[in-house]
């Protein structure tokens, strides 16, 4: 990185650089600057040498500099960038505790401190670096800046050097003319544009009739004018909501066109009619945009129930449906119908529970609650149901045929899962020997180059490793910027577990890693199966089902460090031998390392943990 | 391994096993059999070499050694190990596709296709081998043995050599006498008993009065009587349960004693007496095991109603506990209390929404109900009973200060975990950078070798790098045999977190984990607390909660790969360069293995999983 024939600047400028620090530590600020300024040293090295001493030395700093263009230069050439660390990296020194971790800005920092120092020392001297201090802060205080232009004219104190004019003209040398402008226009001080806009290009035919429609407004309607015309949106909402009702349809309009709901509420007190009338628009906006549940709890907020109802059943939020319904003070007909059709919508996201106590509390249909409650599986609650509406009937008619069903099919399930574990688990071992062999050819053939061969010499390589494993890294970091639930889709979808694709692997692993999850999940499930099981005495099928589940558990479970193998165990032994050389070692090792990197990137190479904390079994069952 | 003399002798050897397996492949058994026996070579590798190759031809293998001895001897000599990869490993071949995959054991397998072709060829030539082939089995088959040796001596073979008495004095010589007196009473043929009685030394007037007492009993409860004898309980209860009522409570005794109900349960049909006290007895049993839920399903299930309440109220299982109380016809008033004492119990296991369902449904105390629901943050559940009781008064007194107060609860929880969190992570930030001039201080150190150094002349500096991180490996593999749950609290109590404790680093990852986890999974919550606020128009606090948790979020996001870093990105930078030797490398190289291999095996390394796909904001929030 550093030209060969250069070295002895170089070491030269080491040299200055160890005189810069030694002056700044002793706060010889004058020398440092002179000095960096001569040579060209970033003046950021000033403070980032010690940000701690420079700020408790400001003023000495400003004294000793004591010069307006000068302090100037300095504060033009302020960078967020800690020059320490970038241009001028010390090896010497510890790194000084630095301020970064407070939220203020560096540049902002120093602005502000020695803006304070130079307003004690002499602010008519400084006058002109002051007005950069406030330009060059990282969001520019150009009204403050335009404010103490105006009230240096405003004192009359033209004979002071440098009059209000030169300040002016140096304002617009630092900062674009139209931009001050608007500024100006946002101090709604008219002599202060007026100001400006003499000492601008502008068209006096041009921002004088402007500049009179607007002396005419009444004051908020005056603001609110000049805050529309300058796009500051939340301001024109402030003022216009002070130019009474007469303008409450331009207001909600602003608030429409400008989506400013959220700060169009503060404005109104809460029960007046502009903040409903504000929220109920706000509504229909989130309905609009799909956002079906919030909309409805802004329009039942305000009571526009009939509207917070559509919304609410649009994104079956169950609970609140049936709060606004009975503030609708809907007949026990009309509540029965709607939580009917409330409940098939429960239904078919799988919320069965829910569904049945719709069904059950609002339509009074017991029976109908029961046979969902058995259909999602929640067999103590639909126990519970029947006891509670005496309708011990169903247990024969439906309860005993659902939990035996519900037991045959799960043992189907956990019969082809496991059929497909021990067959992916089978062939991965098949690919992953077929791989080591590639790679283990690969290696052999680099090895002829000897033992003699120079360290670095050979680097191609190590360009074929990382190569060859360079699809690997590509699509993994290409996945890993998406949400886990999509990549594994993605993944699903991009590696094919087609015999011989080239991520077989990857993939292989990946279903084996699904079915790990799918199975492991079950444990309360099987366990709330087996317990009814047993209550009805299906002693055998209970027994048979928690056999089934506690072997593919323990197949799982001694699988796993076989499928998911620890990194360092892998592949490193044929690498490190008598016959290896500083050469083939790094090879091995870089590759290793590519091989990791791919694996740290991608979820699949840890195996997934197991709930073995959840007691699912039945000790009666053993 | 190997002491350096022998080296011609293994030569020999691997020339030797050569040959044999040039013999096994071309089938020529007996020659291979021959030298193997000289030579003393396991015998099992003639299976082991190729077990489908040696399956398909045992009848030539039985038929090429024809000789009772040498089967006897190759029986003898079966073990499970495959010597193919233990004492004889093959580096030419490919292992040959193993049969090992079938559950069925090696020695079974070949014992019985041994048999099978001995029976095929000559039964009465192989008599003793197939005795041997029986004794030989994994669980060996001692009563077949003995009924062959009885069928030999019911048929009057005894002028064919070897005549019964010779075959039982072979048994004898296989297995011990009082072994094999056991398993000929369990037979219950009296005339075998007699027969292997009189070839052992026992006493005839100890075990003739048995026999006789024997004898005069009914068949069932004698073989009953035999079966307790040789302490096969459950073969006894069968033969017990066929004696009729009389006998019922000695099969009682006898299934409490063994722990013996689910093998009773299967001997009465289902309705009988027998099987309710059998019920009853296993329902007594798990109760005073603490097994309360399996009681009460035992309980419940043969219709000891009190008892099951009294079990299902022991474990707190709600929904059964109202079963039962409804089929045990509870009046009104005995429900409500009922109901109000399990709350009580559900309220302590923080199960609030199970509780309120209780007081509404079971005791009509809706305010209590409503009340629990607030306390257990289930807002909209509280915002549905309040519709649904009409009880709109509890909005203003309760529901309004308990989600203020939850928002609060929360700003206070984020803002003490952040500040931990902060702290942690910049501590660990420090005790890295000392641990990593520690370890740079070491490699520097055993670099004098010096680049001319033999690659394992230093073995020392590998031995070094491994001790150093035993501590680390030793106090992870012991961890990593616990459950996740129990080993994070050992490794808390373990890993001090006390400024310069020796694996702080780690006790600061594991406390960041926690917190990451902890906070990661409040989104479901917070979401719901951010509903209910803008439902009562708390907009402010609402964001404020928002803005407070998105960020924390946010931290911990761009957190995590600086307190997880991925593996070989850590420490890898100053080992490799120009001035890096070969062994340099490998001992880093080793080093970095051992580092690796901790934190492989310890799931503190991986970093947890954000829920990144709940959706919890509000985005007219934002």
């Amino acid at each position: 990185q550093m030209p060969r024939g250069n070295l002895e600047t170089i070491h030269h400028r080491a040299l200055v650089l160890a005189q810069i620090r030694k002056w700044l530590d002793s706060l010889q600020f004058k020398g440092a600057f002179e000095c960096m300024r001569k040579l060209r040293i970033n003046l950021n090295l000033i403070y980032d040498h010690n940000p701690k001493v420079f700020l408790d030395n400001v003023d000495t700093f400003v004294k000793q500099i004591d010069s307006v263009n000068y302090i100037n230069l300095f504060l033009t050439e302020l960078k967020e960038e800690d020059v320490t660390k970038t241009m001028y990296p010390s090896h010497t020194a510890t790194p000084s505790p630095s301020l970064q971790t407070s939220t203020a800005k560096k540049i902002d920092v120093v602005c502000d401190a020695i803006r304070g120092a130079m307003e004690k020392l002499n602010p008519q001297k400084y006058f002109l670096s002051i007005l950069t201090s406030y330009v060059r802060k990282t969001t520019p205080e150009l009204e403050t800046a335009l404010q103490k232009v105006h009230e240096l004219r405003g004192k009359g104190l033209n004979f002071v050097n440098p009059p209000s004019k030169e300040a002016l003209k140096y304002l617009l040398f630092l900062v674009d003319v139209n931009e001050l402008y608007d500024y100006s226009l946002g101090t709604y001080d008219f002599d202060l544009v007026i100001m400006v806009a003499e000492k601008s290009q502008k068209d006096p035919k041009e921002y004088l009739p402007f500049l009179n429609t607007l002396r005419k407004m009444e004051s908020n309607y005056q603001r609110y004018t000049i805050d529309k015309h300058l796009k500051r949106y939340k301001k024109a909402l402030g003022h216009l909501s002070k130019c009474g009702p007469e303008h409450f349809v331009e207001f909600l309009n602003l608030v429409k066109d400008q989506n400013l709901y959220t700060e169009a509420l503060k404005l109104y007190p809460v029960g007046s009619t502009e903040y409903k009338s504000i929220n109920d628009a706000y509504g229909d906006h989130l309905y609009s945009k799909h956002q079906y549940e919030q909309a409805g709890l802004i329009f039942a907020r305000c009571g526009s129930l009939e509207k917070a109802l559509e919304a609410f059943v649009a994104c079956s939020s169950w609970q609140q449906i049936l709060c606004i319904a009975s503030q609708l003070q809907y007949s026990e007909d009309k509540m029965a119908s709607l939580a009917r059709s409330v409940a098939g919508k429960l239904v078919e996201k799988r919320m069965h529970e829910n569904a049945a106590l719709l069904l059950e509390q609002y339509a009074e249909d017991y029976e109908e609650a029961i046979l969902l409650l058995l259909e999602g599986s929640f067999w103590e609650e639909a126990l519970r149901l029947i006891h509670k509406y005496k309708r011990l009937d169903i247990l024969e008619t439906n309860v005993k045929p659902a939990i035996t069903e519900a037991q045959k099919n799960h043992m189907i399930f956990l019969d082809s899962q496991k059929t497909t574990f021990a067959r992916h688990k089978q062939r991965l071992s098949v690919v992953r020997e077929l791989k080591e062999k590639a790679r283990q050819g690969l290696l052999d053939d680099e090895m002829p180059g000897g033992p003699e061969s120079d360290l670095f010499s050979d680097t191609s390589s190590i360009m074929t490793t990382s190569e060859m494993s360079g699809k690997y890294s590509h699509s993994n970091s290409r996945i890993s910027s998406r949400t886990s639930k999509n990549r594994r889709k993605a993944e699903r979808k991009k590696h094919s577990l087609k015999e011989g694709s080239p991520l077989e692997d990857v993939a292989l692993v990946e279903a084996l890693g699904e079915i790990v999850r799918t199975v492991d999940k079950m444990r309360t499930e099987v366990n709330s199966l087996l317990k009814v099981l047993v209550l009805f005495g299906y002693d055998t099928e209970a027994r048979q089902l928690q056999k089934a589940y506690h072997e593919f558990l323990q197949f799982i479970e001694v699988s796993i460090s076989e499928i998911w193998i620890p990194l360092d165990q892998s592949n490193t032994t044929p690498v490190l031998g008598p016959h290896s050389t500083a050469n083939s070692i790094m090879t091995s090792y870089q590759q290793q390392k590519n091989i990791k990197s791919t694996e740290q990137d991608s979820e699949l190479f840890t195996a997934p943990k197991l709930c073995k904390a959840t007691q699912w079994k039945l000790e009666l069952l053993d």
